[in-house]
């Protein structure tokens, strides 16, 4: 629950990426999500050059997933902290993070993977009709991605900003060609858990609001 | 626990990092933990410009204080769960963050300030001779900034690199000033969670090497 006091510094913050952003290309309905990255990054980047990409559906897919109170599948366990606790319980949205399971480490060991690529795997049933948040795994946004394509998984949204130098904006350029997935995204190796959850926490809001 | 194939990744990544990296101000015991702040956040600024910021003894005090078995109190919840599981379970940390406690939101709603104010002085005793790590909040690290400079509250290592747009910049700056304070920080509106978490997790593995 934000205070009055913490309020006051998120309006003051808000206001002052409004006064510096200048023109930027996105509708009225992406620049808040866009907007709440760059307050929890303090990095414009996000706006401009290698910024945000949204595909057309995947605002309006991910507030009525969130409606419908589904669940959020995440790679990292960081992304959950991070999300409003109070939209999180108004929703009754579950959270799910696989990635300290032991039978993910195990499946990680014998296959020769990654446990983020593994507790995808794991999770193809609880992102059904769920947002699918990856700030951090590339592996783990491969394999989304090749069960979405081969039909195992059928999330309403996936948010995927994962952050780094190996297959990181290799990975997020082929979710920007799945057309036909709700998608947010972005270009580049920049990423992470406060990107992934400042999106879904952006959503969480616009929810409450459109309610 | 990382498997074969992840730490193949994270060893690649570093590699990549080594060779865009040139030249830069950093000592052999600082540049480890540079180039995983690098790692977790794929912006370079974190060596260049406003770069990373290290006291003259505080690399050796954090993991003197790790190696005592400290406590690291955090402003978020985010950041114990990116913190390493194993290092902490070796050398039995323990990870305290109050932000979400009732008694702190009681306190910051009766104080008309913030909940990340108020868990700091909830966790005076807790940082004493440990590791206090601010990512998020400004006035969580200018209530700790007060806290030390009145001796109510004495942590062998403050990893201050709050994120934003109020009073990040200035209460880094703060922070800096005190060169009595063993303390690694940086300059300017960027830091987070993930910045916070891998010099935390750097000087684990540092302490780890040195055991």
């Amino acid at each position: 629950m934000q205070t009055d006091a913490g309020q006051s510094i998120e309006d003051n913050s808000m206001a002052i990426i409004e006064s510096e952003i200048g023109s930027h290309p996105y509708t009225e309905q992406e620049w808040p999500i866009v907007r709440r990255v760059i307050h929890s990054t303090a990095d414009f980047d996000f706006a401009r050059g290698n910024g945000l990409l949204f595909g057309d559906d995947a605002v309006a897919s991910g507030i009525k997933a969130i409606r419908s109170g589904c669940n959020i599948v995440t790679d990292v366990n960081g992304i959950p902290g991070l999300l409003n606790k109070a939209a999180i319980a108004d929703f009754s949205l579950q959270t799910i993070c696989r990635i300290s399971d032991e039978r993910v480490a195990q499946m990680a060991k014998s296959n020769n993977t990654t446990r983020a690529r593994m507790s995808m795997r794991e999770s193809a049933a609880d992102m059904n009709g769920g947002i699918l948040a990856i700030g951090n795994a590339p592996t783990a946004l491969l394999e989304a991605i090749s069960m979405i394509q081969q039909g195992g998984a059928r999330p309403a949204l996936v948010v995927g900003v994962p952050v780094g130098f190996v297959q990181a904006a290799e990975s997020k350029d082929i979710l920007w060609q799945m057309t036909d997935t709700p998608r947010i995204t972005n270009q580049g190796r920049k990423g992470g858990s406060p990107v992934a959850a400042s999106i879904v926490n952006a959503l969480l809001i616009m929810a409450r609001l459109s309610g």
